[in-house]
């Protein structure tokens, strides 16, 4: 039996948009592989009667409520004392809590106020839900046959009472539900194409498969999702499903993994034992930073100089002057030859080069927007431009995903 | 008067947490700009009656309803129909929106599919708000007073639709309500121990103006919000009070401006004339990249040199053999010398280096999470040492975000 939650993010800085919310899609994800459908995420405010009325609204529909945010020692935060009393408790110092709360005061050396004994204090009617890496405890309480759980809103403090308290509870109260993602990342064509080309393949899912299709610059991830109460068997069938969808799409599968892009550039340069060296100008260390993002990039990405002046890229990286001045530092020589001063400099196998301009507006004839790339890898060499349609900031970001699609075709020949 | 919106975002996606939802953030600061509240937001599933009960439980609460998602082209979008089916309108191929569609497809030389021609049906109820960037127009309708507003989810096309047709369309609407944000930044204190150094004049806060604390790694960002009739008025009301709270909290306040750190410490640096040129290790990239997000970094920030490879420290940086065997690579001395590096080969007035073990566990006698930074000015030398205490990825963000504060300090001489 399918099992459902609702996720209610509690703050006023999440209605005023001074923060984005990665707590619940963390969640949400924590709570699928258990099984738990997600039905509902909400934002509220930092007030009484907001929180309480989402308790209400939400509790009939879900079997599981977690909230995050609102349990701080600060007088905007009300999340504990509202759910006291909502659910007729009344707050009383937990010792262990306390203990807790004066050590970790004590290790920084910091005064102990008031205030934060008050941290330790948790409603007589919830279980406490011990917080190691922080001083508000986690609270559980139930009604009705519901769970309703309080957490903190710090990401990593969230993170370790999910892994270390929440999931092992939630855990022996599965009544069997399961769902399963599989994904198909395509690269170079449009999701209308892809749905046209798959029509029929799509029109053969059963009901609890639903197929749904996430464009991105340049790529389109197929995701099927499933639910059923046999997880083998659900497999076997998404696997067939999927399968068939692969089979017909195949020259533009880029991976049957829903990874980050970088994840799979990096796979595919470890797999054929080579390294690399970027040169970044306009992405400005921002394909370095999707790399070392990963757990063991080092096998692969040697580094990267980010060269963020003209005055450098001739310098440092020995590009002539009569390349600049002949055919302007966005073009594809220019990029050509970053790549190769990559390559010696970082001591790779593949050398990168980037360069572009990312404001909206055209200089020096060059129009807004354009982007140019190579790679050498020994004699070979690729030169790639792209026209990024967008404003600055978004600029960079489709160029850096335009970078990784093509350094995975790069090594992947294709 | 106060209008208020709820923001609600549509896709299966968000609810099982393959997308980080970035739109309602942005969309909430532009709502609250016009001096619209939004109440709450709220994430469903691509499902008729998710989506009808959304619209029937949210519509009475607020005046304004923002809808993101669901107008592709592809089977799992169904927000269209579904609006249309709700206020009782039929769709109809719109013209305009059409010979868009066609010529979207012919500059790009793609064929023009059966599914796309729909993208040009509009329920005849509806205001048509014209996409520019992409083949999904927005909608607007209007019943009993209240507006419901929808776009399409991919961020720069609701961007566009925001602020060239939504926006202009609610300004003659305002009530005159406004809210108004203000900002103090601080580093070095604990969020408890502020409140408790400014518990009178949060005391002396009238109803209609909030205090917020948003702690962060080493930071904390106290935010005042306040709402109001008169907005010159609501202006120097509060502007008194941050006045009185930066005065009392003088010593560890950065800025009074919410900007990201990025900012302030380009800022800093742009004001004296000082260039800065880094050598990064274990952030991979990280700074590099958070300094090229903002528009004209290139007045302060002539590069980085991304060594994710000990070997490459020795040669192109010239960190002697002996000082890494001597301190090991995550140490003082050792990002002293890649300072000293970035400073000469970037050709900058400040260098900066920064290296460290990100992994939690130890390794060769090093705490996990130990992370070294240091600067230098001509003679002037510093070095900082942060112990990280969560898992790489935030190891990562924390080392950053230090690495940003050193650089403030270091520039302002605090």
């Amino acid at each position: 039996m399918q099992q459902t939650a609702t996720i209610i993010t509690i703050g006023d800085e999440l209605l005023i948009g001074q923060v984005i919310d990665t707590n619940s899609a963390w969640m949400a994800q924590q709570l699928n592989d258990l099984g738990i459908e997600v039905r509902r995420r909400i934002a509220i405010a930092d007030d009484k009667a907001a929180i309480v009325a989402a308790l209400n609204e939400e509790l009939p529909r879900c079997d599981f409520l977690l909230l995050t945010g609102g349990l701080g020692p600060t007088a905007d935060d009300i999340t504990k004392p509202v759910l006291a009393e909502y659910f007729g408790g009344k707050l009383v110092i937990d010792p262990v809590v306390l203990e807790h709360v004066q050590s970790f005061f004590k290790k920084r050396n910091r005064p102990m106020l008031e205030r934060n004994t008050q941290q330790a204090a948790v409603p007589d009617c919830a279980t406490v839900l011990f917080n190691k890496l922080g001083t508000a405890p986690g609270m559980w309480f139930e009604r009705d046959g519901k769970v309703v759980i309080s957490l903190p809103g710090v990401p990593f403090e969230m993170m370790y009472l999910m892994e270390q308290q929440v999931l092992p509870r939630l855990k022996p109260r599965m009544l069997g539900g399961v769902m399963v993602h599989q994904s198909i990342i395509t690269a170079g064509e449009g999701e209308s194409y892809l749905a046209e080309k798959i029509v029929d393949l799509e029109a053969e899912l059963p009901k609890h498969i639903k197929l749904a299709y996430l464009p991105a610059a340049g790529m389109v991830r197929l995701r099927l999702s499933g639910k059923g109460d046999d997880e083998l068997r659900l497999l076997e069938e998404m696997t067939a499903h999927r399968d068939r969808i692969v089979e017909r799409l195949r020259y533009c599968v880029l991976s049957q993994e829903d990874l980050p892009l970088e994840q799979l550039v990096g796979q595919s340069y470890i797999d054929r034992g080579k390294t690399i060296g970027l040169v970044e100008s306009c992405t400005g260390g921002g394909i370095a930073n999707r790399f070392t993002q990963m757990s063991g990039s080092s096998r692969f990405f040697n580094g990267s100089l980010v060269c963020y002046q003209t005055e450098l890229k001739k310098s440092m990286l020995g590009v002539p002057e009569e390349l600049i001045s002949t055919h302007t530092v966005y073009s594809e020589p220019v990029a050509l030859a970053m790549a190769k001063s990559a390559a010696r400099l970082m001591a790779s196998d593949v050398g990168f080069g980037i360069t572009g301009l990312l404001e909206k507006e055209d200089m020096d004839g060059i129009p807004g927007g354009t982007v140019c790339m190579a790679a050498v890898d020994g004699d070979r060499e690729q030169c790639y431009t792209v026209h990024c349609w967008s404003d600055r900031i978004r600029n960079k970001e489709i160029a850096i995903t335009h970078a990784l699609l093509f350094l995975w075709k790069f090594i992947n020949h294709r």
